[in-house]
């Protein structure tokens, strides 16, 4: 039934490079804040769901909400594992009144994170624009060392960029919201305007939203051979941009200005 | 900032049937049963949450799991509102004992529905395999005369089509599991081989997962109207393939199954 993907050209790019089995990453996790977005999400822990039945791995959601805990200081952290859900906070971002959001519960906080994280995912969202991010940003930049990958969607790289681990990077965000991102720190990444994606060293940033599954999709390319990605992208019936530095919305946002 | 979408050209097939506002769905309903597929439900999910900033509109989840006031027939039915897992049941689908699962919270369950559905989204993934699915499917099929609206993504679609409610008319499906999706009800339904999605009289379906995402903004371009879904879509920075007979993936199949 599968289709033969190892009889195509291989893009050389992708299969020179892939690392030992002991040196995958397993231990995922996806950082949750109020008011993320639900695809910027969805996307990638889709890509990592269907890698799953090829590697043993996990995927673990970590809240940023204060814990029950850390306020109370007792033991029933547990407590604070309120699902985090994508309603935004600000009544203008909802001028109909609508409910339309989807919640997600995390299995980790900031407060009691897994005891391993090999690749942090930040998703985007409104809730990148909140006051308080601060414990947010704080994490992303104390972890990061210990990370082997960081990969960022959509304005997530607006968290990780105020975390100063984009600085020197090649970095890409949202582009309907580009200058409102790039502008938490104009100086330090390498923004790239027209991007897809990027990768510089373990550091991968996507576009908006669904540029974020292309870039899981190239970021398991990489790391685990083209072959597993192409077969995971056609079991999703995605139409899969294996080059990051596509971009069409660059070009559709730019037209858009220049009006 | 927006871009000009009504400047383009229209295609014309989008815009002639834009029904009264008064006849526009308001209350979409998401149907959540074990082992759904992610993507199939935050693809669509995350149109709606788009829209819901022009349109007021609701989106709910209703749970298949059978709830404790059915059971024991008391007043705590929300009791029974566990998040619902992705995480498949049979170990044969997750051989290396990965946890790559996300869980999604419902509303609703199908003891204790929503008063109003007039829009009704049932997503795929392993879980439509499974064998306890009799009142899921039944509750399709006894809701749909009551319906706007109903959409199937990826093999949702064998869910209504045991329902009888795909019989007489077009629908498509996952297209690597097509035989085994179709065999659950092969007269009946209007199988169509290769189709991104379909629409039939107020029956919508979609192929496999990411398919499910171009429907829902087929969906709302006839519905809403195109510049709407244009402008979603760009939002999304999603590649929206608004012409429902393309479909790569079917093709991408036959060559397979033809090895």
């Amino acid at each position: 039934m599968a289709v033969p993907l190892e009889r195509r050209n291989e893009k050389a790019s992708f299969e020179q490079t892939i690392p030992a089995t002991s040196e995958l990453p397993v231990h995922y996790s996806v950082l949750l804040f109020p008011a993320f977005d639900a695809l910027d999400v969805i996307g990638p822990v889709e890509v990592l769901g269907h890698l799953a039945r090829s590697y043993q791995i996990t995927v673990s959601f970590i809240t940023t909400a204060a814990s029950a805990s850390s306020l109370l200081n007792n033991s029933t952290h547990n407590a604070s594992l309120t699902p985090v859900s994508t309603r935004t906070r600000a009544a203008s971002m909802n001028p109909f009144n609508s409910s339309a959001f989807v919640s997600i519960p995390p299995t980790h906080s900031l407060a009691d994170p897994p005891a391993q994280i090999d690749a942090l995912i930040v998703p985007g969202g409104a809730g990148t624009r909140a006051p308080d991010l601060a414990p947010t940003i704080s994490f992303v930049a104390s972890t990061f060392a210990r990370l082997q990958y960081l990969l960022t969607v959509c304005t997530g790289a607006g968290i990780a960029a105020r975390a100063g681990v984009l600085d020197g990077r090649r970095a890409t965000t949202n582009k309907r919201s580009w200058n409102e991102t790039t502008a938490l720190r104009p100086q330090g990444p390498l923004w790239q305007r027209s991007a897809r994606w990027t990768e510089d060293g373990n550091v991968w940033t996507s576009g908006g939203v669904a540029a974020g599954t292309d870039m899981m999709l190239g970021f398991v390319a990489k790391t685990y051979g083209g072959a597993v990605a192409r077969s995971i992208a056609l079991d999703m019936e995605y139409e899969w941009r294996d080059d990051g530095s596509w971009d069409a919305f660059a070009y559709a946002q730019d037209m858009a200005d220049a009006e």
